[in-house]
């Protein structure tokens, strides 16, 4: 047939992990940790499987994870949502972007991205019929430029959508990017869409600025975020959209005829983990933090370059100290003929500039796998 | 917000759950069984999961699980897909319609859905920008009306959706009416969605016709299936698509950046449980019949009418010597006054019929609960 989504192919991370098993190499590249879930989420699942909650959960999610999630939700951002009006629960923050998306975006209708961006996003706003437009964030910094921004707003703009800490370059915004954020859509219809998948990995003392904690911005935004990431199971599949009652309304429509409901016993899970052991988010950013350091003094070692790390676990590095050859090209080579996979930047880019010599490096693994990546990369 | 989906109301089967739950009624409601999910896959769950396999799945699904549901294919219908190219796993078979839907069907595109049918057909035409196009099914047996079929197709036409074992009917399509099918699509362009979720709940020695049995349909077809009907595991939301390797790519683009991949430790599960014990399935039949005729003797001592049952698990029942009601109402008095919940059939369809006093029986329920309903529908 001919084909509803021309520029999709096999997203990157796919086509990288791929390449990783046919050559060995140690994977980098898509994000996902290589160890442990936490042993209580183990053990709830499995009690919830045995109680025999393994039928359909309601469409919004069981309660009491929405509690959980409207629970925590105050005590990390001082904003209460509704667990019964305002929190939904999804097959993972993919669904959830689908969802919202879906749930708002007509056609014609535009969608402001800043890129590099997560590759999920265009995809939703095609398939919704809106245009992607987008806008680059600061090629040096990663931060938000808004007199770009400012500019792409046009009457038919329906939504924008920010990520932070952001894929890929561990960028954090600031409370005057947030500032910024609700002097732009002030007096506007614009929707907000806000993946914070990475809000609990976050270094150096910083805050991570949730639009929850802004009314202005929480009454028009999907806030978007997953367990995958905060516990250690990519695999696991469950998000969730904090949205106001009259988007949450729109949102659920999508979303129970998309995946219904996720895999029951996990919710109830994730119930009695994010309650019973908040110290696991509470010390995740130390967690990653010291792998991050780690991981940094090891790549001074190397002729890549680090970036700075604000959050999130992934490591961008400059490295045209050692080659001129365009990113996809380079990852190819770092995969093939050196056993390193990372993943090369110009896949999150609408169009990616020209001369961008930086790959991203995933951290989020044990100590044996960085120092492997690491003798292999030292030999670069 | 102005809604995208202004047909759209919360799901019968939401809003009769929450009625059983308030009154305190028996649930016959929403389709799924209260019953133990099988020994072996909550083991086997339990062993991938405790075996670290919790990370992202390849997005088309882990290979084993593919594998195994080609060879069941192959056991089945006499066809072997491709696992690689030709089989998608998705969560559960809602996702994949969705997934279909949108990996096709363009802006002012038809598409013929036979009512009543399941309700998240529409919702995911309208999404893609898409008309759904209804024709009804003949209105004693729930067989597809041919002439009116035919008479429905159009130069924009784009795709017919067919459910065989039915929801909420439990009529099944016969070879003559694959052949019909066949003669219908000859030569055109239309693409078949075939969701064969009820496809081992059949009764009385009937066969299946999967439209992977006919070449002329597989070519065009996405095929879509699901374990939550036949591992009695309704929330584990685990479901595949079926589709030639063209479709399956255009398929894989929207899947890949709707859900990306199902709940990884169960599609292990799934793949222990197809290839160790393929009497679960094949024996399936046998066991929900058992279940549909100790339940239709009990309803004959009621003053409901059971209409007959080829397959899956729902029985309907004529309530017209009881009441006048319209449906919807029948069944709030019936969950309120009477404490049995049921389905409407209006909710299925388009335009609901005038004068149809139909309701639907889940019977995927134990003994216990099945007689517990009929002693209070015997007070009718
Ligand atoms: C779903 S594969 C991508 C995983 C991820 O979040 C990333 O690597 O950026
Ligand atoms: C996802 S709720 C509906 C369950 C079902 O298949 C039915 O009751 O028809």
């Amino acid at each position: 047939p001919e084909t509803k989504l021309p520029k999709v192919g096999t997203t990157i991370f796919t086509v990288m992990s791929q390449l990783a098993l046919e050559h060995g190499a140690v994977n980098l590249g898509q994000g996902f940790p290589d160890f442990d879930v936490p042993a209580r989420l183990v053990e709830a699942l499995d009690r919830a499987m045995r109680e025999g909650r393994n039928q359909y959960s309601p469409m919004t999610g069981v309660p009491p994870l929405r509690l959980a999630i409207s629970n925590k939700t105050e005590r990390c951002y001082g904003y209460r949502p509704d667990p019964d009006a305002e929190v939904t629960v999804t097959s993972g923050a993919s669904e959830a972007i689908l969802d919202a998306v879906h749930a708002v975006v007509r056609p014609g209708d535009e969608v402001i991205v800043l890129d590099p961006c997560y590759d999920c996003y265009e995809p939703a706003i095609d398939l919704a019929g809106g245009v992607a437009v987008h806008v680059a964030l600061d090629p040096e910094t990663f931060a938000p430029d808004w007199a770009a921004i400012r500019a792409a707003v046009t009457p038919r703009t329906r939504m924008i959508m920010t990520n932070s800490p952001h894929n890929p370059s561990g960028a954090m915004w600031t409370a005057d990017d947030m500032r910024q954020l609700i002097a732009l859509l002030d007096g506007t219809g614009i929707y907000l869409l806000s993946d914070e998948v990475y809000e609990h990995i976050i270094f150096d003392g910083r805050r991570h600025e949730s639009a929850l904690r802004y009314p202005e911005l929480r009454e028009r935004a999907f806030v978007v975020s997953s367990f995958g990431k905060t516990y250690h199971c990519t695999g696991w599949k469950v998000g969730y959209c904090i949205a106001p009652p009259a988007l949450s309304a729109e949102f659920r429509k999508v979303h129970q005829y998309n995946t219904f409901c996720t895999f029951t016993p996990a919710q109830f899970a994730f119930a009695e983990m994010i309650e019973a052991e908040p110290e696991h988010y509470e010390q995740l950013g130390a967690f990653y933090e010291a792998k991050r350091d780690r991981f940094r003094e090891q790549l001074l070692t190397t002729k890549l370059r680090p970036l700075p790390v604000p959050g999130g676990y992934f490591q961008l590095v400059d490295y045209s100290a050692i080659s001129d050859l365009p990113d996809a090209e380079f990852c190819r080579w770092l995969a093939i003929e050196k056993g390193v996979v990372a993943i090369p930047l110009s896949p999150f880019y609408g169009v990616p500039p020209a001369g961008q010599r930086l790959a991203r490096l995933c951290f989020a693994k044990n100590e044996a796998t960085l120092d492997a990546a690491i003798a292999r990369l030292q030999a670069l």
